[in-house]
C-alpha cells in the first residue's frame, strides 16, 4: 500500500525548467475550440464568447492538504483538478480550462512528477478540460500545487451563493461524510503500517469511502441535469469544508436562516457502518466531514416536482427567515443550532 | 535596512481562514465593469466580451524566487503582481484582473500578510487591476505566492512568440541588466550585515538598480504606445529570464535566427559603473541578467520609421533565417553564438 514503486529516478535539476513544462504538457491535446492558444506563450488565449467567464483558484500544500504516505501521486493530480472544477460546477457553469503550477523539492524525481501529471491528464480527459498554462519551480520543502480553473455559462444561468429565499428547499447531490471517513481509515492504516510495515491491510470493507477520499469526482453532471430538468437553483455551493460550513456561507450571503433535518441527510451504508466501528456520530460526520465535493443548492418550492424522486438529489431541509438562525432538526424533533465547523487551514489540528 | 518594523503580532491561526480572506480583500474595490463578481463566491465571474481573454500564472517560492531578508513584504506583493501582468502586456493585451493565492508558515503574523497585501493593493491601484479571487492556506515552511492574471485584447491585436520573420527588427523597451545588478548589491550588503549588523549601508549610488530589483514596473505603457504608433509587433515576449533566453524562445517558436549588436544594448549609466565595480561584463549582464520585465519584440522593417527615435525603444538587431542561428555581433565586429542562459528554477545555484 505505501510502497514506492518508482524504480527509475531522474533529477529535476538536470532536466531543466523549460524542458520540464514541454515534457509534462505534451500529452494534453486541446479539446475546446474556445482555447485559441494553450501552453507555450507568455499567456494562454481564450476566444471571445457570448457566455460569461468563471474563474476559480485553489492552492494545495503537502502536509496541510494532502499526505503522500497514502495519497498516490496520480490520485493527487486527479483530486487537485476535481477540487478546482467543483467550484466551477458550483456556479452552474461548465469547466473548460485549467492552469497548473507546481513547486517541488529535490526529493521528487521526474518520474514522480510524471505520475502527478498522469492524474491531471486523466482528469482533463474524463472531464473535457484543456490544460492551458502553468509554472514549475523548485521548493525548499515538499510539494505545492496551485490550479486555476476557467469555465463558461450563459449570464442568466450563473448561480451565486446569495439568492436563497425563505421557503426554498435545500438539496444536496450524492451522499455525505464518505471522504472524511475514508481519511480516518487511511490515517489508522498509516499508523498500523508505521508499527509493522509488513502488515498488508484489507481495505475491501472501506472501498467506497476510501475512493471518496482518494479519487473524488466533481459533479459535472449536476449543472447538466439541472438544465435538462429546467431547474435553476436560487443559490449553490460545493461541499468542500462540510455541509454545515457551506450552509453558513449560503445563509450569510443570502441573509437567511435554515432548517435541516437529521433524518434526511443522505448517508451511504458504508458511512453508517464505519461510523459505528469508529464510534463516530454519523450526523456529525455528514455535517462537518468535508471533501465530499457534492453540490449543495436551494430551489424554489415550485420546482420541487421537477427534482422529486431523482436519485441524484436529496431534499434535506428548507430556508427560513434570517432571524430564525441555522438549525438541525434531530430525529427526536429537537432543534439544535448548527455550528460552522469548516476546516481551518490555519488551525494546528 | 533589514530591521523588522512589525511591532504588533497577531497569529493567523486565531484569525481563521474565511475571516482572513475577507479581511485582506476588503480594500480592493472593483474597477472594471467586466468584473461581474469578484471575491466571495465559489468562483469569480467576468462578463462576456468581444475581446479575447488572456490568462497567465506564476508561482513565487520563498528561498527560490525571493529572499525576505532584503525584500520588504510590501515590495514583494507589488513585484508578484508585476511579474504576472508583465506576461499579459507581452501578449499586447491589457491586464484587468488577478487572483492571488498564498500559503504561509506560522512564522508570519497577520500584520506581515497585511503588508504583503498592501503591496498587492498598490499594484492593483496603479495598474488598474481587480483582485477577483484567491486562496489562503498554511504551509509547513516559508511563503508561497501564486498569482493568475487575466487580460483582454482584440483578436487581431494579440501578439504571440511565433510571428518573427527574417529582416524583422528586434526591439527592447527600457534598459537591461539593472535588476540583476540590484540583486548583486543587495546580496553583498546582506553579507556585510551578517558580519556587522550595526553597519548601515549607503546605497544611494545604487538607487536605480535596487529599485529595478525590488520594485520593478511592468510595461503597461508599451502596448498602449504601440497602438498609438500603429505598430503591431510580429512577435513579443517579456524579459523575465534574460534577453538571451527570451531571444531563444522567439527564435525557436518563429523558426528563425537573429543577430543582436553588442553596441546597441541599452544600459543605464548605473549599470555600467556597477559592472565596473563588481568586475562584471556589462554585455553578459544585459544578455543573461533577467528580472528586468522589459518587453522584447520584433517589428516589420516597414514599421521602423514609426518607432525611430522614440526614447522608450531601442533597436538591438534583426531576425535572420533559422539556419543562421543566434548571434551577438561584438564591438570588434566578431559574431559570437548566443547561449540560452535562462534562469533555471531547478538548478542548485
Amino acid at each position: 500500500m505505501f510502497e514506492d514503486k518508482n524504480q527509475q529516478r531522474t533529477s529535476l535539476s538536470e532536466f531543466g525548467e523549460f524542458r520540464l513544462i514541454e515534457h509534462l504538457t505534451q500529452y494534453f491535446p486541446v479539446k475546446h475550440k474556445t482555447t485559441t492558444k494553450g501552453v507555450g506563450d507568455d499567456a494562454a488565449v481564450l476566444s471571445s464568447s457570448e457566455d460569461e467567464t468563471v474563474i476559480t483558484t485553489d492552492l494545495l500544500v503537502e502536509g496541510v492538504h494532502f499526505d503522500l504516505s497514502y495519497m498516490p501521486l496520480k490520485h493527487l493530480g486527479y483530486k487537485a483538478v476535481m477540487v478546482n472544477i467543483s467550484d466551477v460546477y458550483a456556479m452552474n457553469a461548465s469547466a473548460e480550462q485549467i492552469t497548473v503550477s507546481i513547486a517541488v523539492s529535490n526529493r521528487f524525481s521526474l518520474e514522480a512528477i510524471e505520475e502527478l501529471y498522469a492524474g491531471i491528464q486523466l482528469a482533463c480527459e474524463t472531464y473535457g478540460i484543456d490544460l492551458i498554462g502553468g509554472d514549475t519551480s523548485s521548493s525548499t520543502k515538499g510539494m505545492i500545487i496551485s490550479i486555476t480553473a476557467i469555465g463558461k455559462a450563459a449570464k442568466e444561468s450563473i448561480v451565486y451563493r446569495d439568492g436563497a429565499k425563505p421557503t426554498d428547499l435545500i438539496v444536496v447531490s450524492g451522499d455525505l461524510g464518505g471522504a472524511y471517513l475514508g481519511f480516518q481509515v487511511l490515517e489508522r492504516e498509516k499508523q498500523v503500517f508505521e508499527v509493522n510495515p509488513n502488515n498488508q491491510p484489507d481495505l475491501s470493507n472501506y472501498s467506497y469511502i476510501i475512493e471518496r477520499q482518494l479519487k473524488p469526482e466533481a459533479r459535472k453532471d449536476i449543472p447538466e441535469l439541472l438544465k435538462e430538468l429546467d431547474v435553476k437553483p436560487t443559490a449553490m455551493i460545493d461541499i468542500s469544508d462540510g455541509l454545515s460550513s457551506e450552509l453558513f456561507h449560503i445563509a450569510k450571503q443570502s441573509k437567511v436562516g435554515c432548517k435541516v433535518y437529521e433524518e434526511k441527510l443522505p448517508l451511504d451504508p458504508q458511512v453508517i457502518s464505519t461510523c459505528e466501528e469508529f464510534q463516530l456520530d454519523s450526523t456529525m460526520v455528514a455535517l462537518s466531514g468535508g471533501e465530499d465535493y457534492e453540490l449543495l443548492f436551494t430551489i424554489s418550492i415550485s420546482d420541487y416536482d421537477k427534482i422529486k424522486g431523482n436519485p441524484h438529489f436529496t431534499v434535506i431541509g428548507h430556508i427560513t427567515e434570517e432571524n430564525q438562525g441555522l438549525h438541525l432538526v434531530s430525529r427526536a424533533n429537537q432543534e439544535i443550532a448548527l455550528k460552522a465547523q469548516g476546516w481551518n487551514a490555519f488551525s494546528n489540528e
